[in-house]
């Protein structure tokens, strides 16, 4: 990946953030924060006072760097805030709560124009508020002396609303394995943007701005989900999590995955046939979509927007494609690997 | 200040980042983590559950960058894992709460020893400990592709116990200002650092690891504290804080604040004689020991670690020392600014 290029020139702009300075820029980005409806203080404080009437509270972090997880070139900064978000958000849902509130924590080069982070700010907003969720605090500081890229790292709390947490360790042989949401769309279009295209939209979009199914967490915790966890780093991936948590084989149905995720054909199989690619290794080993991935008794009805990928088997711990070890799948699709590798 | 230098050449150690990856580091520090006595999910899922039978939470969040807010070759990894901690855990107890868990987010150089990491898991740990918090959770990924530097982003949780929650916004005239902590023994230390000296090591020690007094916040909120902060930038810049949100003059007394910081003579004194400066500037614009700061009603008896310091007057909001303007004193006294500027 490239080395990220400061975005402004080092003649401060007269909206930098050394310019405007830290509690300038705090007022700034708070104007756009919205507000959390469970917030009993909010941002301002030494920290924040949030209500949690289930008397639990769901709570997770992820963290972004520009040059690893966005670029600046790539991605507007609204569509930065909305991925953040999501990440986290997608985590909260993925224990079957439902966020509440975010705090930010943010390392900054002093000439990143504050408009930007005003941006992320709108973004982070838009993406919470069909929750009822928004920022609720945050600290915001100088980034290293040698770094001109942004950090940042997200803090989701959510409420349980008296559901028992669904963890990755309780899915049983003779469960079904099912999805909700997207799988290989974000992957698709960080491909279109490495070759330095724009389109497909659907697929760039996708990339920029993951749309994970955050209802359909809550909803298979209701209807009995046993496991669940989110597609962060790809299906074989966080399917392999899943089964190791559990003491389980997880085998993924190859017909039902092609089925539910590949039809009808889309933006997948448009760019996969333009760089001759296989558009199942996106979706098998793509990250960064935020689907849900739970499975749920054998026989049990699954709630809207989940679909049937696949089964839980006993045996060694692992994920399997039909059968075949999902290593050797992700090979054979020229995918190399079965997920995301943080320290590659 | 001088850029960070990588700590390891760049032939990976055996127990870099990279060679262990990120699972690898995840299963080593938190076997160094403890466990939260709130904890009914600890880390390994997609997020953690706490139990906070108040029924509300309290959430701050902190971040730490090395080169800005700790240097490696003068701090041990358990000294970055303690302050990091001790930023978070005051900002929880300065709402009157008591603090019960912590996230971690982490960007790394993908050379980091991993040993690095185990040692700041066990100074969060120690931290933590006698508060019955711990962490439970968090997300480590490489960082930025052009920074050797470590970013630490520490969110803690914390619960009010039936309290409400102390704001900076409720000082009114006629209260006493009171500090429990210490002042400007970090920003001595660190001026030890920076000239190139370790002792004296109480003063050393101090900034690499502040003892910020928890258990100060609770008792300050059943005594009636009216309003309260942790000084993290400042005496007299917090100060300010609270008496903009209060819409309040606070008078800090000069005199009670020599008699209750600078006496008994100690390394304060000891230092600033040798450097030619007055300790008085160090107490009163250095941050970083996490006192706490609060007002109580005139005639209020103080809980045990309080000491008067000022009181509160009816005026334009802002600080005075003895009635003199803040910033006046501290130009005075060579400090030439009130607190800490993060984009200076």
């Amino acid at each position: 990946m490239t080395r990220p290029r400061p975005l402004v020139p080092r003649e401060d702009l007269a909206d930098s953030v050394r310019v405007v300075g830290e509690f300038g820029v705090i007022a700034r980005v708070v104007a756009r924060a919205g507000s959390a409806a469970a917030a009993e203080v909010g941002p301002g404080d030494d920290a924040a006072v949030l209500r949690v009437p289930d008397g639990r509270v769901v709570a997770t972090t992820d963290v972004l760097v520009e040059g690893r997880h966005f670029r600046r070139d790539w991605s507007s900064a609204e569509d930065v805030g909305h991925k953040a978000a999501a990440a986290n958000l997608a985590d909260v849902a993925a224990m079957g709560g439902v966020a509440t509130a975010l705090l930010v924590g943010l390392a900054c080069p002093a000439d990143t124009p504050t408009s930007w982070l005003e941006g992320v700010a709108a973004g982070m907003a838009a993406e919470c508020a069909p929750l009822g969720a928004a920022v609720v605090g945050g600290d915001t500081v100088a980034a290293a002396p040698d770094s001109a890229a942004v950090v940042l790292s997200v803090t989701a709390l959510g409420d349980l609303g008296g559901r028992a947490p669904v963890l990755r360790s309780g899915a049983r042989p003779g469960d079904v394995l099912a999805v909700a949401g997207r799988l290989g769309w974000s992957a698709c279009g960080l491909a279109v943007l490495r070759r330095g295209f724009s389109s497909p939209l659907a697929a760039v979009t996708a990339h920029r701005r993951p749309s994970p199914p955050y209802a359909a967490g809550p909803a298979a915790a209701d209807a009995g989900a046993t496991a669940m966890c989110d597609v962060s780093d790809g299906l074989l991936a966080d399917a392999g999590h899943l089964a190791t948590a559990s003491g389980v084989v997880v085998d993924v149905d190859r017909a039902a995955l092609v089925r539910t995720m590949l039809e009808p054909p889309g933006p997948l199989q448009q760019v996969a046939a333009a760089l001759g690619a296989d558009p199942l290794a996106w979706v098998l080993t793509g990250g960064e979509d935020h689907a849900l991935l739970a499975t749920f008794p054998g026989g049990a009805a699954l709630p809207p927007g989940w679909v049937t990928v696949g089964e839980v088997r006993s045996g060694e711990p692992g994920v399997t494609v039909s059968g075949e070890p999902a290593a050797e799948v992700a090979t054979a699709l020229g995918a190399g690997r079965t997920g995301h590798v943080h320290f590659g």
